[in-house]
């Protein structure tokens, strides 16, 4: 193999493909990048076996070959070089020549033969979205999602196309988020299950732009296409919580409140709240205002919030990190939060449509 | 107590005093900031017996008095409250009232009784000196100070005020680092020896502004005062090594070079070490020509460099670390450095004048 790129481009390929780089492992093969120079394309390839990410770069091929280097070294290395072209070039026994300027490294590289293959998608469902809105989906929802091993499937978001919409949603135990958009073109109904991780690597990745970027999906593999960057991860095996279930649509008390107020407001109330974050903050809601209270063996809070109510006065205590959770990922000024008992969990919803969505269980005061 | 004053000025008090707070103390008052409000001033202080640090707030004063409050509670709340006035009230048994806008606390608070009050200086001798000057001399030799508490005079900084100069040095067993400056009026020639951590501290206090601060030194404490804002640390006991005998004029090969083109390579060039970062960089000084050379069980990397040579040629090695630390806090475009032999360490000074010096120890190669 031998090939000259820019410096910038490769940089950028690597800190991509890296995302789907181990850190530790026990093969040294799985924390090293694929290079590949074949049919006048340059490839990188990242893959652990959860997540496999490939990204084209720019690149002139004087010799078509192939070499794993490692992820680590080869990152750093080429990060640090003078923003020029870099010449790569693998000699006999792998050893692989980097060049750029005035700086000469010679690196031991390993086989490509033992490289995990990322797997073949059988594209049996897709549906195109901006990289715009799908990384603001996987903000708004990925921060319910359980980390308990012990019911797997909820380790992962929903992604659930269904007339037209896309709707992504993720709970544990105490909690629900959910998130929607309209699609552009009509696809097939379908829901898959993705790991949290694969979420959280591919949210670093996705830019805040409009570029559209198309979702493929199989029985057991999920492939987020970006065109000169493929992401391809396995699915969670099993089904979903029925979460409709979960989404209550009557109210005995409704408020809407400003949402920066109300965050300001809990985050404040809740500084009293020892360490282990288990100290509840309590609603008092009566009239327009709702009384925020905290009590621990620190001290004691107390804010005064104006809001627009409907319906009966309610005394109802929650876990404040869950509220805060929710709505700092919130973007409307305002939102509308429903009520039933002081025993049920809240709903949390624009004032208008509903993009959004987010359940709390109550907790007893 | 009793008083009221802006939210800004408060959270920018607290957040200097807290440098001199212990997170983790067995005395829970050493955890607290101590507040009083006496002849119409309010005074913050924090001290963990190593620094102490006492800043004044701008306030107004409707009740003298005094009361502990633990550093964390009292800064976490401050900073997030409105931006707006903020009333503080000690009630009965030290509870504590902060009010601001619609947000009320009552914070259990400690008697300021048992704080340790801050030493009293004698101020036997001074200078003045710019924050940002101080800042700088700070920061372009701190990285030098020895992290070995078996020789513990090392753990510090020396400050020598002589013949109108000061100097401030750090050094361990494998380098030194000095940087001087002229004082703007005569002083006693005086040198004392400043713990790391106090200067640490220090520079972040301190900011990039022209504003004069004052030192005053005694035989145990030294007092950096800012006006509203007063230092004060225990100085290190004993003398500090003859650092004059270890800076050599003489020089057999000398060079003159770029110093970000330098650090640049010498990062690249110590990417092939281990994690140990034990491996040497090789320099060949031949003609107006530097190769820098490094090789390890990764691979190898070879930097050019043009340099200005004087002298003889040489091949030496060195700890790229010990290089990097100190190339990095150089703010000239070009430095000189000098060689003896190859066994003897190498000396980096301005090109022209005597602002500072790094010597730094060669390794076998």
């Amino acid at each position: 193999m031998r090939i000259v790129c820019p410096k910038e481009s490769l940089a950028e390929g690597i800190g991509i493909v890296q995302k789907a780089v181990s850190s530790k492992s026990t093969l040294p093969i799985l924390e090293g990048i694929l290079l590949e120079a074949y049919d006048s394309k340059f490839k990188l390839t990242g893959n652990d076996l959860e997540i496999g990410i490939e990204c084209f770069v720019d690149a002139d091929i004087r010799e078509e070959g192939s070499v794993v280097l490692n992820s680590k070294t080869f990152g750093d290395i080429v990060r640090r070089l003078p923003d020029s072209e870099v010449f790569i070039e693998v000699k006999g026994d792998n050893l692989v020549i980097i060049e750029c300027a005035n700086s000469h490294f010679e690196i031991k590289g390993l086989s490509a033969t033992g490289f995990p293959a990322l797997p073949a998608i059988k594209q049996e469902n897709s549906f195109k979205i901006s990289q715009k809105l799908l990384r603001d989906m996987i903000r708004q929802t990925i921060f319910s999602i359980s980390l308990d091993e012990n019911r797997p499937i909820l380790t992962g978001s929903l992604i659930e196309c269904n007339e037209g919409t896309v709707t992504m949603v993720s709970m544990d135990v105490f909690r629900l988020a959910l998130r929607k958009s309209t699609l552009s073109e009509e696809v097939n109904d379908f829901s898959v299950v993705v790991p949290g991780k694969t979420l959280n690597e591919i949210s670093k990745i996705l830019q805040p732009v409009d570029d559209e970027i198309t979702v493929y999906t199989s029985t057991n593999q999920i492939l987020f296409d970006m065109g000169n960057c493929k992401i391809v991860s396995r699915l969670l095996e099993g089904k979903y919580l029925n979460y409709k279930s979960i989404i209550r649509h009557d109210a005995e008390t409704r408020i809407r409140v400003n949402v920066k107020s109300l965050l300001s407001s809990i985050e404040r109330a809740s500084l009293v709240a020892s360490a282990d974050n288990k100290h509840p903050v309590k609603f008092d809601i009566k009239d327009d205002k709702m009384i925020i209270t905290s009590n621990t063996e620190i001290g004691a809070a107390r804010e005064e919030l104006n809001v627009e109510t409907t319906g009966k006065e309610l005394q109802i205590g929650f876990n404040p990190r869950y509220l805060i959770d929710a709505l700092k990922v919130i973007d409307d000024e305002e939102a509308e939060i429903t009520f039933i008992t002081n025993l049920l969990p809240c709903t949390i919803k624009p004032v208008e449509g509903d993009d959004f969505i987010y359940v709390i269980g109550a907790v007893k005061i």
